[in-house]
């Protein structure tokens, strides 16, 4: 009845997906039959979520009625920013994330998922963002602008200004990118809540807490750190051969997917290279040393650079602060994990593995004031 | 590479474990190599849940040390309380809790979890449901009490007043009987959550959010309301026979693991005959025709009343609310959860399974102006 442990379920289908395939052997990334070099460039954020909830790219009609919704969504439940302007000012951002997203998703009744309840969360991200950014800075809140798209209206509440285009069609280049992956940690958890029956609030919740974890989402911030702690390319090899020495990673290596270069990472690369010289040039001398010494400690394992590593760059160039680097992951991850919850409610079962037993037999307790 | 497909990952080891084991053949449950009829009774929550974080039964000096951290941190932080208090009146005490643990739990940097943060976190959940509780009744908050234990603790709190003797020890073993139940759900949120090197909070988070679908501990609320339905003893066979051909499901029968009776049901039915003879009376009724109707349609399938079912009447005998059914579950539940990510993080690798693509081939998308 009970098979054998399977440590992290490493091989392990817990899902059937319409939604993303991770091709790891020919490095795709397939997004609902679409892959991801096709959409990277030409497509808004908005047309990839809503190809991620219907299933097919939106027509004109259909995506003005979308960025409709979102816009008239971007406001916080007055519960949401109470809670928001009560929180310390030192709040990890993605903690903000997590409170601030189940109180605006608070209800009364249980809700069962549906596309509209997925673009209010997607809506108000952004916005959650901002206003807890610029409270730390000491600033009013900007309101968000319906004239603009999802990628410029939070660039927009963060700053309290039009960012350029430039930077505008950045920012939605690396949110189309990190928009859904296959089962990853955070996805899987979303699915696990939503096997419940649970709500969406309550998955989408559970999914940030999970992407808050250095081993996923958790890694960008820290590969900025290891490259101001690494300071310049001539100073790459003997840092990390020190650091290899006192068994410390390197930040923004490591996927158990994909065998060849990430398509994400490809992409986020070039866009490093031409929008963050200085990064690029020492990232890509940091990466250059990074594969040189995994490959001599495991030769046999496969190219290794994720999608964190240029993210960082890409985060970087477009202004954003290093703590909203995560949140601005989950605020494109949102778009997966809502229509993986939708997908998941659709065909249910409750997601119910075992555990194995592994403490002491069966023995008489011992009464307090013996022991 | 890849596996099969195993639906709701049925029959799939995805942790060991040394906390706790549900022996579904010969209807056991065992915490840390006890069985649970014998912690039932003559254990406080305080020393299971110690049981749980630490592998062993407390001594005297530590069940002390153990009450006092929990008597102070039974407060909720000044942002806990703003959120609280700026929520809707009408707020679903799960999301209220979903919400208020993730505030309370804030953090400026990454912290591992540990037995302390274990021990805060249960502290508080009984103050969020009070505080709530009072609130949406328009009373004024009742501070908590260090001279009580937890269960009685968390009565005073709800109800302004000391609760009996008997009440407060029925809420004991209910905590008891609730504190764990191997991978089930909610822990395996916890777990996954955990395994990304994610906080305490967030694995908690993650948890209430499970627990709170109608398919895992979202249900003692929905037996009493199937009950109120039904009414009597003797419209119990129409009205099931007829909810039957309705497709309607019964409340609190069914569970994935026991073969024989569930050994917590057992003594909380036991324990509802004494204390609510009017619920036994009509629940003992229709318990005896949902199992007649159920093997009807399934022979092969085993017993299966589940610990929802009398939880309901034990939790209604000691005066909780009805909406506060799951989140009293909860507040037990905790000490288990915390327990699982103390033991993910010590011996962690990432969850993360597989999904298996089954969307359309990839194909070029058509340009917006051509859709």
């Amino acid at each position: 009845m009970t098979g054998s442990y399977v440590p992290g379920l490493e091989g392990i289908v817990a899902s059937q997906t319409a939604i993303s395939m991770v091709d790891g052997q020919n490095g795709r990334l397939v997004y609902q039959g679409y892959v991801i070099a096709d959409l990277a460039e030409q497509m808004s954020f908005e047309e990839v979520a809503f190809l991620l909830w219907y299933g097919h790219l939106p027509n004109r009609s259909e995506l003005d009625a979308l960025a409709l919704e979102l816009a008239g969504h971007r406001a916080l439940t007055h519960a949401a920013t109470m809670a928001l302007d009560a929180l310390p000012g030192d709040t990890d951002p993605m903690d903000v994330l997590r409170s601030v997203v189940s109180i605006q998703g608070v209800e009364h009744r249980l809700a069962k998922p549906t596309v509209p309840l997925a673009i209010h969360a997607t809506a108000s991200i952004p916005t959650i963002l901002a206003m807890f950014h610029r409270r730390q800075l000491g600033l009013e809140p900007v309101r968000p602008r319906a004239d603009l798209g999802h990628a410029a209206n939070y660039l927009w509440m963060m700053n309290g200004k039009e960012a350029g285009s430039e930077i505008v069609q950045a920012l939605n280049t690396y949110l189309v990118l990190l928009a859904d992956h296959g089962m990853n940690a955070s996805t899987f958890t979303a699915r696990v809540i939503a096997s419940t029956e649970s709500d969406l609030t309550s998955a989408l919740v559970g999914a940030v807490g999970a992407l808050k974890g250095p081993a996923h989402g958790g890694a960008p911030s820290a590969v900025i750190e290891q490259l101001e702690l690494i300071g310049t390319a001539e100073n790459a090899e003997p840092w990390m051969r020190a650091a290899r020495e006192r068994g410390e990673r390197f930040m923004g290596f490591g996927h158990r997917v994909y065998r060849v270069y990430d398509p994400r990472a490809k992409i986020l690369k070039a866009m490093c290279e031409r929008m963050n010289p200085k990064f690029y040039a020492l990232a890509s001398k940091v990466e250059e040393i990074a594969l040189q010494i995994l490959h001599e400690e495991h030769p046999e394992r496969p190219q290794s650079t994720n999608v964190e590593f240029y993210s960082a760059g890409v985060l970087q160039a477009i202004g954003l602060p290093k703590g909203y680097f995560t949140p601005t992951f989950a605020s494109a991850r949102v778009a997966g994990w809502s229509a993986h919850v939708l997908e998941q409610a659709a065909h249910n079962r409750i997601i119910r593995p075992q555990s194995e037993y592994i403490g002491p037999e069966p023995r008489k307790p011992i009464p307090l004031a013996e022991r």
